[in-house]
């Protein structure tokens, strides 16, 4: 048949010595504007269709991979992680907690609070208030909620009504807004502030159920067959601390994106050059953050969602262990690699919104066995002695497979510095069998997907995707089940690898993304675009911390010679999103060329 | 587009009072000779092999199932069992103890010996030895390993060579056999014999690795591709115990069968009689048992492999909790619906059986957190206290559908007669959703199934697979990815409903098969057969033990009126060996009508 069959080494037995970094670069035709609608003509027919899709499954060895490989380990189909030692210098926190409480409990890990510190900044035009910057002036009645909200409430109908429409919010009720601050603003009058976040303004990106919104994962039709009844799980915590919940933030539709462009509603813009993508597919969520409106936004991250338009806008983003967050009432409900977490323009931020909306689902908690969840107490003179004993695993040739050097050195740079700040040591490791993490994450988030959508394509839905989403759907429906549970023995494998490297170091260091953010293609706006190199490019170093859940965060360290945001990943343990947490705090205090955005909602203007 | 999509309501909601019971027949045409050649070259062309496998889909409605429906619980990859209220009157075993150190402590829980009861017995002419009466004699010299190996040589010799061939083992070493024998003659000359099972005769399923033998899984090609190296894990815990392994028991290929047709190397035949089947996939397990050949076996049942030749051939089979025992070793390692039990002609066999085998897998117990295993104490007064407050559960419109009432009516007599004798309830029960728990367990099996073998396909050896393999792995192929992730949507759905019903009951009760043994149709011994309707009587009450993963056993109850064996199920909550165990061993002492199977090796004459 001239076919041969491939036996894979079990892992156990894989010696990483002989292992060579492959820079192979994904392989599929860039298509735009009308071709794009031929195109996706062509893949849905029939024979036709089969063939170039399997065209270019044999261009990127899915079969090969998936099919023609005996690999020795059973599945694993979702993250199974081995018992964890506990990390230092942190506190503890109650999961199933009151949320008020559990972020109350947040702020006494952050470090002292200094108003003078942002308001007398006069070093750069612009900075990013901070939630404790709100609160401070909500108490000192610098300002009220009601007030700030009608800055967002401009700020937010502007975005929508440029031309073309680059819209934060797809879903948007200004007179609920108005209400929820005046019942802040009132709680501030009368003393009672519910928690930190009260009178926060948060946008909810629109795979999360933020009643009464309808969540439309950014589709035209999907509230038609989905009612919304009530808010998310992690959505209810952030609504009984106080927080203002703005409405529903743009996206990729259905997440099946990293760009961010929406020919349904319009593509929301990077605030750093409005030419270019915020990246996905939690759009609306960064720019709303990066642009200064929002302290923070829910997102989802499946393979990188929040992670990359993160990295491409300069904020912080988080994706938390798989099943460390309920992730009922959101679309992706069940998915195995999908999990809600916060963006924010800074950590500590982030820190807050974390310590309110963590607690596993009743479910994860049999299934999983989470760790009881910390947070780092960076309040604590200890703080500094944990993260100099930290250990950063850098894979150097996988590091530097970037679209421009200036990301690697970007980042490099950062780590030397950090290195030298903190007396980290920065370890070098080799991961094996990349492309087999790549393969097994799409076989696994695609089948899922098609899975959901299933019973909507009966009723022609499908036909409503945009043009990108029916090419993704079409290479989705072309896994099997076989390829389904393939790509879970692979997953077995992979999370042994990972979890060797992580007896040698704390955290994985990565850039966040190949490359910063692109432009985007006129034709793109109307039609979107099908572009899988450059969704390789930003997705390079995304997918280990979805297929195997484990946390990571994006943490903006510099810029790119066009000015534009470079992003640092860290990766690390399961449950360990207190190291990360950690880390990420002490990068960003070595941070000293802060960019103001080239648009954002001045709150300053304010005082 | 003239489809619908069809919404489940979420499984808390479902109305029980409202559940019919749908007799849905399983629609396939019946093909064997010749004419299964050509369908099978029908199945395999690719325009025409879709159509077939698409209208038999339709006719049992896989796709509306799967795809055209609203499945609103998250996938369940594998069982996950929500905490268990532990068993009473119970002694725990340790789970990670020497298996010899465990079976001695099983010895403890049954009632005293006495071993008069055999020997003496003349009121009936055949009864098969137990374990315990092996052990008296060889420690009482009555008999010795080697003296029984020459029988036992024999007798499996005879079987092979029949004409045609009716193979108990497809791989044989006779001296190997001798060996062992010799070995545990002088354990015992020397007094120190290993355990209760020393120079017990053990036969291994031809999908379990035994080393040195092959693993063909009954294929004439496998051992070409996956070589031997050492004994699986719970083979290697009997082999400590002294065990006499006597080599590879015949199946149906792949396990993917129920009725143990073997055209490769010829079909074990029922003892009870030789025109029938023994039922499979565990074939010659069951049948070398079923003639007091072997005491026991080790069989895998995937979609009850185990309890239903068992039942078929009048013995006692146990499916065990998934995970309860170790896999690792049996061509099936990575299933989710697959177990490694135990098969033999007693209960209190199967309790020694059980206890030297169990103990789960490394990564089981971190991923399943099995309960501490333990056994039923018979050997205590309080016995009959805790069997007289069970409560079983008893679906009469599904008990009673069977292809003959004298299967429904022998069941139900001696329900009646056990709870009239012990002071148990029958509780009525509803149990919804039967189609679901089919179609999600075809598609996982399926799909496990498939993807194992996909790398042997890739080099042709699918075309040396039997004829109805080979239908099999039409229909396994055609599942999608997505079609899996709804499998395991259904079965969150289904094993919530099964945990509701484990509130009001401790075990289910059913009639193990919907048939007593099948006829041979003469052509099928060349060519194999596809008869899609026996498999459907035959697994009818199989399935909710493999998809949930739930312990389950098959006790012999009576003949049909023709005198085939008929068998009872009980099914028990997860990890709850111990209560059906402790049933099981009830209803075996409420039988009076044993018979003499048709063919066996008569240890008596020994005497």
């Amino acid at each position: 048949m001239g076919k041969t069959r491939i036996v894979m080494l079990p892992a156990t037995e894989v010696d990483l010595t002989t292992v060579k970094y492959d820079p192979a670069e994904i392989e599929a035709p860039h298509i735009t504007g009308l071709s794009l609608k031929f195109f996706v003509k062509l893949v849905e027919l029939p024979l036709i269709g089969s063939l170039i899709i399997g065209q270019i499954k044999k261009q990127n060895k899915m079969n090969q991979i998936l099919r023609d490989t005996l690999i020795p380990e059973p599945p694993m189909f979702r993250p199974e992680f081995p018992p964890q030692e506990p990390e230092s210098g942190v506190v503890f926190l109650k999961e199933d907690g009151k949320s008020e409480e559990r972020v109350e409990s947040a702020v006494k890990c952050l470090p002292q609070y200094d108003p003078a510190s942002n308001h007398n900044s006069a070093s750069t035009p612009f900075r990013y208030w901070k939630i404790r910057d709100y609160a401070y002036s909500y108490r000192s009645s610098l300002t009220t909620p009601s007030k700030v909200a009608e800055h967002v409430i401009t700020a937010i109908e502007e975005f929508s009504n440029k031309k073309p429409a680059t819209p934060l919010l797809i879903s948007f009720n200004p007179d609920d807004v108005r209400k929820q601050a005046a019942a802040s603003t009132q709680r501030f009058q009368e003393g009672r502030p519910l928690s930190i976040l009260d009178g926060i303004f948060i946008a909810i990106k629109d795979d999360i159920d933020l009643y009464p919104h309808p969540s439309n994962g950014a589709t035209t039709w999907l509230h038609e067959l989905r009612t919304v009844e009530k808010d998310a799980v992690s959505v209810s915590k952030l609504r009984r601390c106080g927080a203002i919940l703005v409405g529903k933030a743009n996206m990729h539709e259905l997440g099946m994106g990293t760009t961010g462009v929406n020919p349904n509603y319009g593509t929301a813009r990077n605030p750093h050059d409005l030419d270019r993508y915020t990246g996905g597919s939690s759009s609306g969520p960064v720019a709303i953050v990066a642009s200064g409106i929002c302290s923070a936004a829910l997102g989802t991250d499946g393979g990188g969602s929040i992670r990359i338009p993160s990295s491409l806008c300069g904020i912080v983003g988080l994706k938390t262990t798989y099943g460390r967050t309920d992730i009922k009432g959101a679309l992706c409900d069940g998915g195995t690699v999908e999990i809600i977490g916060p963006v924010a323009s800074n950590v500590e931020d982030i820190i807050l919104i974390y310590a309110t909306i963590l607690g596993s689902s009743p479910a994860d908690k049999i299934s999983l066995h989470p760790s009881v969840p910390c947070l780092p107490d960076l309040s604590s003179h200890e703080n500094s002695n944990v993260v100099g004993s930290l250990r950063l695993g850098k894979y150097t040739d996988w590091f530097n497979d970037v679209f421009s050097p200036d990301i690697s050195n970007t980042c490099e740079d950062i780590l030397t510095m950090f290195s030298e700040t903190h007396g980290c040591k920065v370890v070098e490791i080799v991961i094996p069998e990349l492309d087999q993490m790549r393969t097994a994450h799409v076989v696994s988030i695609g089948a899922e997907a098609a899975a959901s959508l299933s019973p909507d394509i009966q009723i022609g839905m499908d036909k409503k995707l945009t043009l990108d989403s029916r090419i993704n759907f079409a290479l989705f429906n072309s896994f099997t089940a076989a390829d389904y549970v393939a790509a879970q023995r692979l997953r077995r494998r992979i999370m042994y690898h990972h979890m060797e490297i992580f007896k040698k170091v704390d955290v994985i260091v990565t850039p966040t993304t190949g490359m910063t953010a692109p432009l985007i293609p006129k034709s793109a706006l109307d039609y979107g675009e099908s572009n899988i190199k450059v969704t390789g490019n930003l997705m390079r170093f995304i997918i280990a911390a979805n297929l195997l859940g484990l946390p990571a965060i994006s943490v903006p360290v510099g810029y790119d010679k066009q000015g534009l945001p470079i992003g640092l990943q860290i990766i690390g343990r399961p449950w360990a999103e207190a190291t990360i947490l950690r880390l990420a705090a002490a990068f960003e205090g070595l941070r000293v060329d802060t960019k103001q955005p080239a648009s954002y909602f001045d709150i300053l203007k304010e005082k």
